[in-house]
Order: structure tokens, then sequence, then C-alpha cells
């Protein structure tokens, strides 16, 4: 049978936390939430080929399938616990199980989050994870919470994975992309070429190893108004906050964060593109009062990343961006930089 | 773009609980559990094709995505609060997500369960759902709390969705059918053609609309010592028990509950290895010390669904079947009979 089998190979390899009182192998697990905690929950599923590249690594797969939900935790705020895990499988392979383990449970392990369940069936590779958190009653992000003159914020750097994307596609297809004024600055000789290559490797690992922005997540709650992570593309995501609110949002082109692997790799129009409207970077974007500025910068340092400050929140609705110029930028191109379009 | 149509054609059929403080449309659900319950917590996947026949209506793969995992519950003993979908669709169609509501929403309603947040990807078809139950501390039922001298018991009747699985295969191979001495016996007449395609109808229902057993699950807690659902087979779930309680179970063939259609469709032979191998029945198995018969019968009675005594749990390992004769009885056949194989 494959589920036996399957299930005893992952039950081998996880850590218990006390709150569980029941994990895997029973009909479902029995968990213990504090009196003093909401429970949240989020479920994201990831399908081959639509939100993965086919070629991806099986270790890259089972830590992309965890980020990805692990960042929605952080967005709402909450500290992880506890994770159920639904694996669709082409066939029987537990080479193929044991490295895709290798990448969900380190990611599971450095945020403590203690997987206590799922299921296995055969099918097209897909790969679902509902993860629980516990947040403070009252202190979780939503979507609805922005107000007038707050700050708009996002961690990181944006347009990365992308751009990998981009890259990948063009790879496959040269022709086309020597064809294109708007692709990658192509290498003028072998110094560069490495370079270019070094910054593939690491446009590359954005997309197939995000970092959920968990700790930063909790350190907003209480501080930001609303948040949101971004996986459609940050003008996409911040519409929802808007939406949510009942406001609307104007962000500066320019000041969006951005790697040097970006800047090296696009021109500035093409990067605003990528920055603006490519999903899968995992950032948080937040609103917050301005006089919590300072309290930001400190979890910025404390977490080692950057958090940007990229515009405000005004009465209207609907995302502004505006350029370098101070005129309304809008997208030249539409949703394709994101994968899972 | 599917995902958002889709979202708000979910939120706008769903019904909310006064515990969920934040559901459909924001990263995550929030959730209230009470103090003095503990979370229990089940997932299941359905693939077409493999867990459902491809030609199953809309509203019945709705149904039973939600009844697989409310038995879940139920034999946990739980009583249901919260679920998530995540949806695999080849292409956003509307009126096939409505039909499919009609289901999932119509079982949701009836055990008062909380749709509260899920996705929705392009991919084969594919419905995974988690549900949220709640438990009072210590009284959940687990596979390894069976005791030497408990009667062993299941609700309903066995056998039935296997057998529409049998017919509906011998249906799509009709001489292969007439060849096997064990098939479904044949009509003579037309009226019992009639009484047949009637048994058909009732055992297809129990194929594509199981009953999850909720309220007698809910029932059990405190008066059985173990329990599972039958979603494998008779002696493959009672085994989980038997290994999980490390004990042996003695069953008598004779004894399992059977329903009017079965026992007109087939031989004794062929239904005792219906009934004690066949999976999807979603009935519960569950052991309870003999003192309980009595509050036993009070539940089947409250719930009228008998709830039938098949055999006891005695020191050892594995599952004993006795036949009619009181000699070991086997089954003939592999596990062909449980569509997910």
């Amino acid at each position: 049978m494959l589920e036996f089998d399957l299930i005893d190979q992952v039950r081998a390899r996880i850590h218990p936390r006390p709150d569980v009182i029941l994990g895997i192998g029973d009909d479902a697990a029995i968990l213990q939430v504090p009196p003093d905690r909401q429970l949240v929950v989020a479920t994201d599923t990831l399908n081959a080929g639509v939100h993965f590249p086919v070629d991806t690594a099986p270790a890259d797969i089972g830590w992309k399938a965890l980020a990805v939900n692990l960042s929605d935790l952080a967005a709402m705020a909450a500290e992880p616990a506890w994770c159920t895990l639904s694996l669709s499988l082409p066939d029987s392979d537990a080479d193929w199980l044991d490295r895709f383990l290798d990448g969900f449970l380190d990611l599971a392990a450095r945020h403590r989050i203690a997987l206590v369940g799922g299921d296995t069936t055969r099918g097209p590779l897909s790969i679902g994870v509902t993860v629980h958190g516990l947040v403070e009653p009252g202190r979780a992000l939503r979507r609805d919470g922005a107000r007038v003159g707050d700050d708009i914020w996002v961690t990181g750097s944006l347009g990365d994975a992308a751009s990998a994307l981009v890259l990948l596609q063009q790879a496959s297809e040269p022709m086309l992309a020597s064809a294109c004024e708007a692709g990658p600055i192509l290498p003028a000789d072998d110094a560069v070429d490495l370079r270019i290559a070094e910054a593939l490797a690491g446009l590359r690992s954005r997309l197939d190893r995000p970092t959920p922005r968990v700790e930063i997540g909790r350190g907003l709650a209480g501080v930001a108004h609303s948040g949101i992570d971004i996986s459609d593309g940050l003008l996409a995501d911040l519409g929802h906050i808007c939406r949510g609110s009942r406001l609307a949002a104007e962000v500066e082109v320019d000041r969006l964060p951005y790697s040097p692997a970006l800047a090296e790799s696009f021109g500035d129009a093409r990067r605003y593109e990528l920055q603006a409207t490519g999903g899968d970077d995992y950032e948080l974007c937040f609103t917050a009062e301005s006089a919590m500025r300072e309290r930001i910068g400190l979890i910025a340092v404390a977490n080692a990343t950057p958090i940007t400050r990229i515009g405000r929140m005004i009465e209207g609705e609907g995302v502004r961006a505006i350029g370098r110029d101070g005129a309304p930028w809008h997208p030249q191109r539409g949703g394709y930089v994101h994968f899972s379009d």
C-alpha cells in the first residue's frame, strides 16, 4: 500500500511539540490551543507546472509548499504551530519523498511548526498544506485595518522571483529573448557572463526557496494596522488592502526595494514592472501610522532585513503608482510575470 | 482571474458561526477555540478517477469531499466546527462550482460546520478538505484505546459502496461479468430487472453520498474505548485498532450488517467479501466494554441507525475472521474492491 508506507516514512522524521496531544497516525490530530490565543488557519496548494517549474528540485518543492503557507501566517502576525500535508504523487517514490521532506522539514524546524497529519494519494504531483498559527486576541494583521495617512511598507526586495521566471523562459526561447529590447542585459565578455550566472542563481533561489517573514510578522502585531503577503504582485496585493479598508494607496515605484542581482539583470523600466507586478516574492506589505517609523526600523535591524517605506494610504479607491517623474505610472504588460497565471 | 471570482462565488453562499472571528477573504481565517475544548484536525484529498468515478455528479463530489473528512471527526468523537477547501480545477467553470457547492454546503449546513478559507488553482480536478472539530479533553476516540474483552461494533451496513463499484465495473464489461460465477445475480424477468435497478441506485448513492456518523461519534465520547472510520475496508481498518492497541480482534463474518440491496444483488460468499474488505463505507468501527451494550443500543435508537456487535478484542495481534461454520475465514480476492487502490 502506498499510503501506510509513506506515512511511516514521514512520521519517522518529525519532531513533536508538547501541545500536540496526538499527531500523525490516527483519524485526526488532537491539539491544545492555549486559552489566551486565537487560532489562525491558512491553506495553499501547489501544482507542478502551475506553481513551480517542473524541473524544480524535490527539496525546493517541499520548502516552497510550506513557505507560501507560513507566509500567510506571517501576514496575520501569527506564530506557527501545526501543519498538515496532502501529497498527490504519480507513483510511490520513497527517494523523492525523502528529498521533498528534506526541504519541508528543514523549514518546519526553523519555525518550530509540527507536522501533525495529512494524506497521500495517487495523482498528478500536487502538494496541499494547511497551517495553524496562534495569535493574541485582536492583534492579528488584517486587510481591512488600514487608515488614512498610514505609511505603506514592504519587507526585503521585490521582483526577484518573477525575474527568475522571465530569465528561465528566455533561456528556453533564446532567439525570442535576444530580439526583445526589454530583455535582460546581455553579457559582453566572460567576466560579465559569470556575474550574470551568479545573479541568475540568486534570483532562482528567491523563486524556489522564498523566505516567509514570520518573525517580522510577529513583530508587527500591535504595530501595523493592516498587512498582506505579496504572492500575486505588489499592486494586486496592495489592492486587496485598499478594497478591504475602503481606501486608496499611493506608491512611488522608484522607492520599491530591489536586489543587486535584479538591477544587474534588467534596465530600470523592466525592473519597475517586475517589482510592481511580479508574483511569488512572499514579502510582507503592511501599513502603519507614521509614529511607528522608528519601531519599524528596529524590527528591520533585529531581523537583518530591509523594510522600506514605499507610499501612503489616502482617501479614495485603488492603487496609484507614481513614476520617477512624478507622473502616474502604469505597467506595460499584464500578469504574465506571475507563474500561476 | 480565476481565483478571486471563485472566492466571491463561494463566500456569497456560506453561513457564518459566531466563533469565526474572520472568515474567507484574508490571508488566513481567525477562529476562537473554547478554553475547555481540544482541537481535532483531519485532512483528506479526493482525486478524480482515483477516489470517485469520473462521471460522478459535481454535487455528489462536493458532498463526498466533505463527508470523508467529517467521518474522520466522527471517528474521533469530535464536534465539527470549521473547514477549508482547496480546489484544483481544469478550468474556471462557475456552473460546475455552483453544483459542487450544492453538495458541499448542504452537508456543511447539516453539521453546522463553517467554510472559513481555501484556495482555487488550475490543475487536474482534485479536492482537498481540512476539517476542524472540538472535543472535551481526554474524550476523543483513538485507535490505541481498545482493551481485552471489548465488544467490537459497527454502525449502519457494510459493503454497499464497494458493491456499487463492482456493479459499475461489470456494467462497463458485460461479457466479463456474465462469465464471472461470483458476479451479480442476473435478472430473470422485467420485474426483477426493475428491482435490481433500484438496488443499484441505492448502492450507488452509498458510494457517492456517504453518511458521516457524526452524531453517533459524539455519543460515543466517554462510552467507547477506541474507534476508527471504515474507509479502506473493515478488516484493514480494524487492523489499525489492533496495531494501535497491541491486541487482536475476532470478528464473525456472518454478523456483519448488510443492506437489503446488497443481499439482493450478491450471493453470501461474495457479500461477505464486500462487507469485510470493501472500502468507502464510512461507517464507524469501535470497541467498548460489554457493560456499555445497553447504552450503545440507546445511541442506535436515538440516531435511527443500526449498531451491530460483530466480535471482540482478545490478546494477540491481527484480525481473525470466523466464518459461519466456525472455521477461519479469508477473503478470496485482494484489495480491488477499494476504488482508490
